[in-house]
């Protein structure tokens, strides 16, 4: 059934098209299928998508809106010790919105292509009465000899997480007005760590090379972890005050009345898109430095035993909370 | 951000993990990505969304939503003389649908993966408040070379259609009350084909040898006709008259007072995931021939000339209407 409600054949030619530049399999969107060129390590899919109201606040920048819908696909490929090789788009544009906020869309994921190195293969657009919705379907090139998995963890093996743990879900709150008493500063940036993940590609080969398990942190560090426990078979030991926050959530941090509750609140609020992966002991050591000479911040923040959930420790031994999760992806 | 409004773990684990039997690189649907397996022929994807009130009437039933988006998906691949090989399923659940629905969703999922050989390899879901939507990402393997393309037809090559042309149009009219004088039976025949249509699987083989260039009929006739000569750059001279309906709708089309005006509607009417390809006037009769051996109801509709666009003719020479149509894939 065609779309009678935007002219696709020009919105396509004009903002989508140019972003095929780089993949001569994507016929220059003129075609009903992509050819995708697939190396010898193999090939990894995934795909998840956005909707307003869910995923993101109606009056969010609509190009910080399609940057980080790439940037949630890039992130579950980087976690998996992958390289992100190209995406179709399938959007569902509302008639309300103006075709200019396209161009918008467009420019977000033409500055996102440059940054990860791909390119847009094909897709599908319709007009919607509905919220505006975005699927990225995202190809990637395992680093290693295959993806690392949720599964593989070992009783023993050490737990790491990249950068900060919190910010979105603060930078969320604050968009959404109930933060008032942050310092301005302190909002902007978080709101900023709310609307533009910051995958942590340049880990991807330090994951592929020495992880036993992996997950990217979108739904909270308590429900990932939870999710890489339960599929690797193994319980999670995490030292609570080794989780970093950032200085801005620090901040917010030190003015809330019980620290701990906060402290897990910060941990259970999702959006963070960073990497939580598992290594043995053996290999801890190199890891970490294998991470600073890939300016990647990263933290040991616990360690795998017998068993099944994950507990969160005080300083003083008290388990502070036990998280199972639920599944968002699948 | 996690998805509170769904208990996507037992959902997934009843309704679809089953569904990813087929395909050990789906993981039993417990990770972030899918491995795919890539023939040495290559792999080609494309990806195509269906939503409540755009691609499909909020009462239709669920089930055959659910078999028309994935045969939609698979009607891409066949028309590029391809066989379908796995999908990828996002599904934004509308939170006022029942969950037993999404049950009937994935049951129509699993008859038709049986009749194509597929198995779902991952997704992504999401409960909304606006209209269900879903987006399939499909992945096929060429059986020839690579895919027939819209382009590649040439001045001299002869146009050809599978089935008939016109009868989900009639049938989505009638779904929505607008053609009371059918009789019931041609009704709930139109209906059908409107809901369930069938891509011509069993054609792949015979369009990746012979075909020059090739579509599938997803926007009407004159539409796609219209791409394929543009992508083309050639001109498509179609004798209507040769254009196959159905007996429902010739009986339709018997009652109409302007015969050509109907039948041209019949052609710009979309739905039909029928295949229109051309190959060369010396391969003709073979492919005729093929076709009968295959089961593929297939005519000769008219030939390729030099120019542009599409020219449909009556008997008697007259255009009755030229065609270029929009494009609705990218």
């Amino acid at each position: 059934m065609a779309d009678r409600g935007l002219d696709e054949f020009a919105l396509i030619a004009r903002h989508f098209a140019p972003l095929s530049r780089g993949a001569p399999g994507a016929f220059n969107l003129t075609d009903d299928v992509a050819e995708i060129s697939v190396a010898s390590q193999g090939l990894l899919v995934s795909c998840d998508s956005m909707i307003e109201g869910v995923h993101f606040l109606p009056d969010d920048p609509i190009e910080a809106v399609a940057r980080k819908l790439l940037r949630r696909n890039v992130s579950d490929i980087v976690a998996k010790g992958a390289r992100p090789t190209g995406y179709l788009l399938a959007l569902l544009w509302p008639r309300r919105r103006s075709t200019e906020e396209i161009g918008a869309f467009a420019s977000g994921l033409e500055e996102d292509q440059a940054i990860y190195g791909i390119s847009l293969l094909g897709g599908d657009t319709s007009s919607t009465d509905g919220p505006l919705s975005a699927t990225i379907t995202i190809f990637g090139e395992p680093l290693g000899r295959g993806p690392v998995r949720r599964a593989g963890a070992g009783a023993g093996d050490c737990v790491f997480i990249t950068g900060t743990i919190g910010d979105a879900g603060l930078g969320l709150a604050s968009a959404r007005g109930l933060l008032p008493g942050l310092p301005d500063a302190d909002a902007s940036w978080l709101v900023g760590r709310y609307r533009l993940p910051q995958p942590r590609s340049n880990a991807a080969r330090l994951i592929a090379e020495r992880a036993t398990a992996s997950i990217d942190v979108s739904d909270g560090l308590v429900a990932d972890a939870g999710h890489l426990a339960r599929t690797s078979g193994v319980r999670l030991e995490i030292d609570a005050a080794r989780v970093p926050v950032s200085p801005a959530a620090g901040r917010w941090l030190a003015l809330q009345p019980d620290q701990e509750a906060a402290r897990m609140a910060l941990f259970s609020a999702g959006d963070d898109y960073e990497a939580l992966f598992t290594a043995p002991r053996a290999v801890a050591a190199q890891v970490i430095e294998a991470a600073g000479q890939l300016n990647v911040p990263l933290s040991l923040i616990g360690i795998c035993v017998e068993g099944g959930g994950v507990g969160f420790r005080s300083n003083d031994g008290r388990i502070l909370a036990t998280g199972t999760g639920g599944w968002r992806h699948f």
